[in-house]
């Protein structure tokens, strides 16, 4: 689960990374995934700061590392990096 | 997605907040859901210090809201809630 925080906050760039992640969801090595943006939701406890989120599942944990390398990857980093000031990252794995 | 971070981080904790989740993704609103424990994962951008990961997709935004007042959640809360000191929450649309 990626949350992406821009730096600088708007809807050309929202789109920009929207698209470079929309390419990115086609790599093979990807089992599903979901761009988002924060929802409308107020409750204390939720986090809307961030700008883009990407949830992705990968089939197991072999194919998360080939991830790190694979060029579809390293490309979306390149075309796209610039456009984030801050991203955080959480892995999990089934319970 | 919800990061929950227990009060006291062991593995009894883990497995009651677990099962009180599998009891809870049973709810009739909920469209897809997974429960998990973070990876071991190390790279700089990696938050890992929560204790349990939730993911949950709604129908639509109107679910999402009856979730919220639904008597399985509030049972969920009543029976989980002294777990966790704190709760992490990222609502997001489809971008």
């Amino acid at each position: 689960m990626f949350f992406f925080y821009l730096t600088q906050s708007d809807s050309a760039n929202t789109q920009s990374l929207v698209e470079g992640l929309e390419r990115l969801s086609k790599a093979p090595i990807i089992k599903q995934s979901h761009i988002g943006i924060p929802a409308e939701t107020t409750r204390d406890v939720v986090e809307n700061s961030y700008d883009v989120s990407w949830l992705v599942f990968f089939h197991d944990a072999t194919a998360q590392e080939s991830y790190q390398t694979d060029p579809i990857h390293l490309q979306f980093v390149k075309e796209c990096s610039h456009l984030w000031k801050k991203v955080v990252v959480y892995d999990s794995v089934n319970a």
